[in-house]
């Protein structure tokens, strides 16, 4: 049974009030559109359609590694009619699922119990029970139980409206008989538009039996038409992560306050506080503890290291038992060795620490090579820059770089050399000396202080 | 139909377990009786009266630009006594309506819809459905499902305690009636004290039909007794300017995690991350993106400008395309101008900076004008301060100010100048030329390390 | 009546994935079984047991200042026989209470009713209204509403199910009833454990008639076996901290974005924004305003001190009316006089400011006196460290320190000294005097800028 899907991903988005497609809106950091590829996906079908249609360039480039077949839909003229383009795509497959760009979190399994379905019926539809179901089309269940007609909204009897099974949308069909079907539906209703949803009346009076199934969960039919549902459908996505990152041995802080915009691989006994922000792709060893209100994007942290507050790191790459923070920012091509220490004010950019290195407060390191055993002082500066090209700083194992030094690029400090605080090296600094260059140091005799209001 | 407003808020507010008056506690960062003043203004009254008593003088001199009547009530003897103190205050008008100086969420269109009813009759009142009514007084109804009398809780049978109807306290009334009302109650009750609710049964009594509206949320009518309560409604009306905002186009990552106090004037595409805080006046232009954690107070920034992590920018106005942070304070009077960059650690005071220029690292630059295309290096210090007076740098376009540098104010740096890492520039730097002020650097013979424990 | 408690602690939690004990995992800054403790402390008990079993050396290791006797449960064998294995080491007293290591939220109150009523009666339990009882064992009651049985969920019918008082495990029981009742009940059930809630029905059988009382919420009772309900437990226990300090007079903006991990004492009119995390023991005098984001462990403010957002404070003792940040961090043995000011990215360590002092930009302090009424430039370091030893800087009243001036100590400036900015000052500096350290300042002639790519 080849297996085709077709995401509908057309819809305008009015409500959004964007210029920007209403697919491509982040959830978790990705596109809407590309939760449902990943459910797609998940599912291994021969093929996938994307019928686009507002923004459609926009769309296709944000995704354009998807290997995906891009139909377009020039004309917004109903969810049936969207499909009806998408079928010449899918002409040598048996069965066609409809997925929808703009319901992000409906799971593979759900979609593999739907066109499991389509084995024995040329119509599956999925249904879910909903707490409110106002708004939705209502599932009219026959004496037998089997699904009778779907009846919208506004044609529902108070009784219908009292029924809390409504259709999601989603179906899988026989693609020969969807074809058919909807060669029959027509557009003869306020919007003027081809309604998928009209084929179960078509099949229900052509005599199929239809199948239906659920949803694990009916948050996973929630689709997004405004930023207040984009936000709810947020948090409901981060609560699921979140509750599937503690029940593997991660404790967080506050679930509610947790954000994961792309992908965690945590250890157990990690330890996350409050509003953390994790972003990329981040490994967290065992015993990691991240302190509150950390960004953390595409980084690597060993064993029993702690981060503390405040701590801004990207693609930086951290040993074990390491110590880093409150308010340091690891910049691209970080790497600290184990037992580590950087403290507060601290920015390290493409550097290399070596093992027990400590950078303990308001210094910038950038494009240097920092031996083991070093310690660099309160406001050391690396000067790596000079306008137009970058130049690289070494220190040699065991250097001790005193306080409000500036290193200006390139050069380099011999291991076990000392650097006097509040020199300015610009040549290198032999190993095992102490090399400064200082001013000395004058009191002006006869000197007044300045007053007020010159 | 002249109406007048008046506004109770005389309560002590003992549960506050405050020295400020309760009425003055904030809510969204304004005092809770500014809230129910703006409502009041919303209708465009002939007149506002607002009733104080405790801690009065605080009250009138936190509102004092208010345009408003401040009348005492000495002592504490009852609502109904309140509003007889403000009568003689309104003696021109024809309808009085009244509110509550701790009720803040009650929104001007109940008000009107209120008021309204006072064209056809003497006496209106504002009831709500409440899911809990337990310590309201209850709303009895006729046949006729006229409003016949209201039930307080402690005189309510079990039949009257399931109502869920209850009485608001808002009302509005003929102001001629409303006198002679109440001059009829008095005070015989546990408490001594007069209550206005009692002109309602005096009313129904006189044959008046006591017309009946309700607001378009029950949470309109919740009060502030303690500091929960407090805290309760600080939520709700967050939640209410979230969705305001989500509705209008802006993205939040979390609305729950979002605070305004004051107004956000923002374009569509505004994206906001969470747990931020926005104070004052902001106008956030097309695609500005916020970061976590920033907190940003009368500020306007400029279309597709990206403010990272943990800023604090207060009174500053940034162009378009800039890039600010993480870690970046701005304080007032800094303007950035388009694509400029403030980076990790840096703080910026009464300066501008212009386009394009880059202040990436550890930097204080106070009571300068930076031109354009400047790079400003790492550790860079204005010495704007002599103790006493504040004095100005200046740094022409294209300079290049090389790390660890303090330019000492007055001073200039030329257009094009370089000005070497680590020199303290105490004179005019000119332009085009390499300027430093650096001491030699030297290597001590023979010097040993420091050993433990001297 | 000699009353001893047997705290259960020997469970592995197997779902929490952890190498740590279950009890030890924390809430709210402190290990599970020491809430427990705590519970059992308050009651005055003439004994506290805790029955140990996995990873029970770090148990003991983890609580070793509590008083109390520690007994090995060296297999697990059910609740029945870690209470068996309890009760030679009570054997001296009338009753034993039955608490549980990883039910944290239980109150004394609670724990003080069930005791009492061990004056009337062998067995007393304690039972829970829950909306959601399923998984829990129902309480069967007879015709009086005496207790007649406990029906654990697997043998529940329908009617039973529906019964929403259940069982929560707590219990007193008369000493030596408890240890006949013990050494009759059996293993013969699905898992092969003696359960501590068997005796209740030999109770019954011997006519006992078995007391029951309810906790003051619910919430008392809930359990710990993973992850989720760990962060559950801690979001309920945070949410009744945050009540009860705003009842005492405490504004928190959000009390769902706060985070109280110790003690807390505050005086009336303390606010704190959103998202603030408190650790230790933490004291904050009237009117002290706290910021968002900052974190906050062992300190005493005084009054009308502002913390500004973004600031961690550890250790420290700041006095009235100071201002702090944003994005100061205070480290321990700091200690901060009134009004004096600390403002970003400024680091201090082991130092007393005097009053009205001002350390506002980029500045590190470390083992330093700083007088009253001094100016601390922007990016003033301190330089206390040789890579050995730690040495003290001394700055008297009324100094002014130049920005970017680094103080190698040991080294003390004098009263009214002045210090030129970008100075490196090794000796001492008189009172009084302006002192520097400067190299000449040089234009280069014919310089010309570095080009790309060299």
């Amino acid at each position: 049974m080849k297996t085709g899907v077709v995401i509908l991903a057309a819809g305008q988005g009015r409500r959004m009030r964007s210029r920007r497609p209403k697919v491509l809106h982040p959830l978790a950091g990705r596109p809407l559109l590309a939760h449902v590829l990943a459910a797609a996906r998940a599912l291994d079908p021969a093929r996938v359609v994307v019928v686009y249609g507002h923004g459609g360039e926009e769309v296709r480039a944000a995704l354009a590694d998807e290997d995906c077949v891009w139909v377009e839909q020039p004309e917004q003229r109903g969810t049936g009619h969207a499909v009806l383009q998408a079928l010449p795509a899918l002409s040598d497959l048996d069965v066609v699922l409809v997925l929808y760009g703009d319901v992000p979190l409906i799971r593979p399994e759900t979609l593999g119990r739907l066109v499991a379905l389509a084995r024995t019926t040329p119509l599956a539809v999925l249904t879910a029970e909903l707490d409110d179901p106002s708004g939705y089309g209502r599932i009219l269940r026959g004496a037998a139980g089997r699904l009778v007609r779907i009846v919208e909204e506004r044609d529902a009897t108070p009784a219908d409206r009292a029924l809390r099974e409504v259709n999601t949308g989603f179906l899988v069909a026989d693609r020969a008989r969807l074809v058919s079907w909807l060669d029959q539906i027509d557009a003869d209703n306020a919007q003027g538009e081809y309604y998928l949803t009209d084929i179960i009346e078509l099949a229900t009076r052509a005599g199929v039996t239809v199948a239906t199934t659920q949803p694990g969960s009916p948050e996973e039919i929630l689709g997004v038409n405004d930023r207040i549902q984009l936000a709810a459908l947020e948090r409901i996505h981060q609560r699921q992560q979140a509750e599937a990152l503690m029940r593997s041995g991660v404790t967080l802080a506050d679930p509610a306050r947790f954000d994961l915009r792309g992908r965690l691989e945590a250890e157990p006994d990690v330890f996350i506080d409050v509003n953390v922000v994790i972003a990329g792709e981040v490994r967290l060893a065992a015993g990691v503890r991240v302190g509150p209100n950390c960004v953390l994007k595409d980084c690597i942290i060993g064993p029993d290291t702690e981060i503390l507050s405040h701590c801004v790191i990207e693609s930086a790459e951290i040993g074990a038992n390491a110590r880093i923070g409150p308010f340091a920012r690891l910049r691209p091509e970080t790497r600290l060795a184990d037992d580590t220490q950087i403290g507060n004010f601290v920015e390290i950019k493409k550097t290399q620490v070596g093992r027990g290195s400590k950078v303990n407060h308001l210094t910038y390191l950038g494009d240097a090579e920092v031996g083991a055993g070093v310690n660099v002082g309160a406001g050391t500066i690396t000067c790596n820059y000079d306008g137009v090209n970058k130049f690289k700083t070494r220190i040699g194992d065991g250097a001790f770089i005193g306080s409000n030094t500036a290193l200006v690029a390139p050069v380099e400090v011999g291991s076990g050399a000392t650097i006097g605080a509040g020199s300015v090296i610009t040549r290198d600094a032999p190993a095992d000396q102490l090399t400064l260059a200082r001013a000395r140091q004058v009191t002006v005799p006869g000197w007044k202080r300045p007053v007020k209001g010159r």
